[in-house]
């Protein structure tokens, strides 16, 4: 029995999807083994689902001790543990790309939660998966959607259909959205997500690399992702075949059912925690194409996506320090795609990057915001 | 290139169904050679149509002479033909399952768009498949889309979720139904499809059939079947997973989608000929119950399916007859459900019934419906 447990690394079980993930453990006793957990400073939080998980391994960014009974290593070790079946990447930020690397390197099968890493760094990371022998299962629910619809089909989509909540913003006017508080932009209609995340729903830009990241995840060109508003967030992506035929994915907005299908895949567990669709009321699906004009953070991503090379790294650290600027009340929402937008311009992007010209591109992006925003480092 | 081209044989070629089969193969040149056709009555469209495809075989149910070139064989003989890739059965009514079961038993690939004959023999057909190691593709819409919802799965659909239009009466009271005309019977909403299936539509008997047909092709309870009424017609069905996860799979209301899936499948050849979704306009899909009060047929058929044995094949032939009767002008609306209900009450059913019992009540009720019309043989 013992030896039939799926043995997971959590990088990033602090955050968001990873106390997600981890109730999804917790739902399904008998099912799963935490051999790593990963945290970035939560020390109090990770100390506690130690306690709980008894992982052999741990690993967290700032300076403390390991918790009793657990080593101490690199996220890049913890990434590449031999005796791990899936790693769940749900760090933020940059270290989710060395992380990704390394679990590609060493061929594991990745349940990749952190889009910014494929945004930056796609080409890079599937062909360090394809060279690895790794998989990646889309944790997004949106490209879980579109994993889901993929299945058993011969043949690559026509299209891919992207919804998109439209966010708290979604009929406010340009000048509405200047005066929008923090508190306003974390109040998400429908999913329970981080901050960050959060925000760039608000401005769309979440959408927008979720455009590219599809284009990596799918190996389609961005002008085959259509970005569709679908306030209801049930239908949660479809595929378009070249036949006509289309298929969607749909469920209750609630990150841990894409987060049980990538971690039991393939199988499909009844869990009686989850919420299920009630179709017993009456259900109304609305479905139209986004303003472009009043949400300039999705056109800037996707023409970021289709220039390529260094230019979507510039467009993902422009936007999450720009983000960051925002939720300690140093800019304006509008100021949000603006900064993006000069930031994008000033940079002189390059084709074809090495891991370390993405990593230059991102950290100059950051600084150029920052210097942008008159308010030098945070 | 010659020997790669898929045989077909069309059984019902000049119904509804075959016509569009025929449009499709049409459409996709140097993809299909039509082997054989079948007709019932309608001899000079079966002419026209041996003249353009040029089958080998050809059949009929009326006296008449083969047309030059063609050899002139029994359905039961066509569905069984060595030389087919694939049998198309589409024919109308009883003939239609003796042909299905000789496809069965010669291990055929069968794309069936007639679904009394697995409503009036489910168990027997089934049984029939999986001894002569064929295999049914459906064509219905609904079936067609549970299939693709399916492609790729590991486990069993925790429930299948059959959309109906709810047809041209969706809204009406009981009083308003009882005037309806044959003409307003006839206009359906939403689909191009023969007499019969569209006066079903409008009682829901055709939901009703499908859901005993949906429980034979993907063995399934009748109770884990969900009819809902979709008015637009988008969404052809879904299917819930145990994990809550939703699959749906939509398209524009036309049934040379599904043939063409049937037909090319597991290929999704492109077709400019074919009706494509639009999302550049806003769009609404609605869903709701539907009021079983309003339409009894489809609680009968429920019912039918629950208790099985030869029940159905009563209820099938009961509704074949009673809808005869009001095409020709006999009974109003409102009395094929009664008509069918007091039917179902005389009847006293026979569990595991041979083919001939099931032969035998679907007779039965022919004679019965009939007799209690009024109006003896037609």
């Amino acid at each position: 029995m013992a030896s039939k447990l799926k043995r997971l690394a959590v990088l990033g079980s602090t955050g968001s999807i990873g106390r997600q993930t981890l109730e999804v453990v917790r739902s399904l006793p008998g099912r799963f083994r935490i051999v790593g957990l990963a945290a970035g400073k939560n020390l109090d939080l990770l100390a506690r689902q130690v306690d709980e998980f008894r992982p052999r391994f741990t690993s967290f960014t700032v300076a403390g001790k390991a918790p009793t009974g657990c080593e101490l290593i690199t996220l890049e070790e913890m990434a590449a543990l031999p005796d791990v079946d899936l790693v769940v990447i749900a760090t933020a930020g940059t270290a989710s790309l060395s992380a990704l690397m390394a679990a590609a390197a060493a061929g594991k099968t990745i349940a990749l939660a952190n889009k910014e890493s494929l945004v930056a760094a796609g080409g890079l990371v599937t062909a360090a998966v394809k060279k690895g022998g790794a998989r990646i299962l889309p944790v997004d629910s949106e490209h879980s959607a579109i994993f889901q619809c993929l299945l058993g089909e011969k043949q690559s989509p026509r299209r891919i259909i992207l919804t998109a909540s439209g966010g708290p913003f979604r009929d406010f006017s340009l000048g509405q959205k200047a005066s929008v508080t923090v508190a306003q932009a974390l109040a998400h209609p429908s999913w329970r997500m981080g901050k960050k995340v959060t925000i760039d729903s608000a401005t769309l830009m979440n959408k927008g690399l979720e455009v590219i990241e599809a284009r990596w995840l799918f190996n389609v060109p961005v002008d085959d992702v259509t970005v569709l508003v679908h306030p209801q967030s049930i239908v949660h992506s479809m595929v378009e075949f070249a036949d006509g035929s289309v298929k969607a994915q749909l469920g209750r907005p609630d990150m841990r059912l894409p987060i049980q299908y990538a971690l039991t895949f393939p199988d499909r567990p009844f869990n009686d925690t989850l919420p299920r669709l009630d179709w017993s009321t009456f259900r109304e699906l609305t479905f139209g194409l986004p303003d472009m004009e009043r949400f300039p953070c999705l056109g800037l991503a996707i023409e970021a996506g289709r220039v390529g090379g260094t230019v979507p790294a510039v467009l993902s650290s422009a936007d999450d320090t720009a983000v960051e600027l925002f939720l300690n009340g140093r800019i304006d929402f509008t100021d949000i795609p603006r900064l993006i937008e000069k930031t994008l311009d000033k940079h002189s992007g390059l084709s074809d990057p090495s891991l370390d010209d993405v990593m230059a591109a991102g950290e100059w992006a950051r600084q150029a915001v920052r210097a942008m925003a008159g308010g030098g480092e945070e």
